[in-house]
């Protein structure tokens, strides 16, 4: 079940938005989510209180991007577990919640094996419960950590490919602090570049259908004080040619063994400009978007998601007209092609950034040397 | 000054949709338009007397469209003259209403010298305005007649370029009878594939900011019974990656000298793709829209429209709420990008394909070529 708690009136500028936060209230344990879809005109809280609730808010958007969704798996089966509810269960629906997204099923298992281990270990279900709220708080503070090593790492990376400094980043969709325990993904990256006095400009993708663009990301650029110009995503291509690009950064959602990388849709385009324009195109995930099963951008699997998300305009303040919830602005009955993803191959990704260090060029042996590294790290 | 006429209660499915008409009313001639800003949603009709009212329909992309501006801006001018407006004033804001748009002041022009030629022949303001408005209604039906000779050799060209037929055309903003005295350009092309059996599917991308793609070519498209399919401009990627484009087809506003091609943005980002994906990339536009003044495309001049088209979503039904009349989807505030067009260079264009026939490779001298054969029929 999921209630909404609605924040209005005065104008809040709290210098960090909590995407998700764990909370004990008397009547019991709930996950507390900030309602993406009503972003920028209202910060509601979404109030979860079992696995189905949360499932729903990562199916509608209410809460995403790929760290987040991890993080939020994790909490998920922590709450299933708090409240006695069955773990398994509450663990498969979770996980399947959206198919794209690697990390969620991630840390759906994360904490499942925490949860597991310790009810073979004590038998005892609160302890298992408390291991599992563990298991899902340390990922959402490594994730944090995570974040804050990316941005590190990119920062050094574009300093290194653009010495000049004053960079223009273009960037698509939204890696901020609300899809991530910490800063972010790319955005953390053009956010480091702010605090040195090295961004000249982001310019911002609305992305489309969703708009998460122009909704999400310019809400973190504009409570960050950076300077950004949003853009239809059709006018990136005027941006290259006029020789104002000087890097694109992106997340990925799902990085292949050989280095294809899933993102939002009109990321393979961008990748395609920026190839054409010289213009280095950069993908900054944590190292767990890397999954060693998926063997190459054929074999990952590609959600489809509704056609009236593309036929209807949905906004916060819009009224519900369409089947979909939103405003019709196609004829009725038009049948609609949305991916929500697209894959860009590797070489057409200048460089890939983790919390691990960068791979450039992008290839399946740098990828697996760097996840090996990484394992010993985590293992140590 | 406009009013509105709305046409609503039953479906009304006329063979051939009016986008443009000149009417003859007891109380003074009128230039009747269909208001493209409210399609898909109601059918208005856009009653212009003065040119001052025209001028807003075509600012406010009531009216629009290179084809149908030319045409608009030639009956403007028979409008300002057949009730007695200063006919130079009238033609100068007129030919300035829309700067990237060449034919608009190539209609202007024309009928503003047949006005003149009349006027300083016989001294009659009568047979002036008179002459006015029969070199408007030559310029339409000579448009209705090039549309027809546009889908004639486009689809000769689809059919050598693709021997195999059963075409999946991917198509960009709006480019058929809403835009035309005829059937349009590019839509023409596709349209004339449908009727032979040869158009296995139309790709239809929605085209933001304005959603001409989902407004008026999906309407085009289902009224005309084609197969059709929306999608995200972001997601034209994802189609060429799965082979699943078999040519782009685009009109054009204006097409320098050089071949290269100014049109609606977003259609060179789509010229990229398809570079890179070896797919046919063509350009189907009246010979009027090549400007032999313009030497090359960084002399033409790309309009910048209102940031409120990018930071604000309008909708037929929509409440107005925000500052551009539309629902806010981005911060208050927030700076937008917003050029309406973008410009292809000549070797990303396959094929020019005009009613004098088609260019191919796009080379200067083969378009002049073509221009020069063009002047001698419009000559004897």
């Amino acid at each position: 079940m999921a209630d909404q708690h609605a924040q209005s009136g005065e104008d809040h500028r709290p210098t960090e938005i909590p995407a998700i936060r764990w909370e004990e209230p008397p009547e019991g344990p709930v996950l507390v989510l900030l309602d993406q879809t009503r972003l920028p005109a209202e910060e509601v809280e979404l109030v979860c209180t079992d696995a189905s609730a949360l499932v729903e808010a990562i199916r509608s958007l209410a809460v995403r991007g790929a760290p987040l969704l991890g993080i939020a798996g994790a909490y998920g089966v922590a709450l299933a577990a708090a409240r006695g509810f069955d773990v398994d269960e509450a663990a498969n629906v979770l996980a399947g919640a959206r198919p794209t997204a690697v990390n969620l099923a991630l840390g759906v298992r994360r904490a499942r094996s925490a949860h597991r281990a310790e009810f073979a270990k004590s038998g005892d279900g609160e302890l298992a419960a408390r291991a599992a709220l563990d298991a899902a708080r340390r990922l959402h503070q490594e994730d944090a950590e995570a974040s804050a090593r990316m941005a590190e790492c990119g920062l050094a990376l574009l300093d290194e490919l653009l010495p000049g400094g004053g960079h223009r980043i273009l960037t698509h969709c939204n890696t901020g602090a609300l899809v991530s325990g910490g800063e972010g993904t790319a955005f953390a990256v053009a956010l480091a570049a702010h605090r040195v006095g090295q961004l000249r400009r982001l310019w911002v993708d609305e992305t489309r259908p969703l708009l998460q663009g122009a909704r999400l990301t310019a809400y973190e650029a504009a409570r960050n004080g950076m300077a950004y110009t949003l853009l239809t995503d059709n006018a990136a291509g005027s941006l290259f040619a006029a020789g104002e690009v000087d890097a694109v950064l992106i997340g990925a959602d799902r990085i292949a063994a050989d280095g294809s990388v899933a993102n939002k849709v009109g990321s393979y385009p961008l990748a395609v400009l920026a190839r054409y324009h010289h213009v280095p195109f950069i993908v900054v995930a944590p190292i767990t978007t890397v999954d060693p099963d998926t063997p190459d951008g054929a074999s990952i699997e590609v959600e489809q998601r509704p056609g009236y998300e593309v036929t209807e305009v949905t906004a916060p303040q819009a009224p519900v007209t369409g089947a979909g919830g939103g405003i019709p602005v196609a004829p009725l009955g038009t049948q609609a092609y949305n991916p929500a993803f697209d894959v860009t191959p590797p070489e057409l990704v200048t460089a890939i950034v983790t919390e691990e260090g960068a791979v450039s060029p992008v290839t399946a042996e740098a990828l697996a040397e760097l996840c090996a590294r990484s394992r010993q790290v985590t293992i140590s």
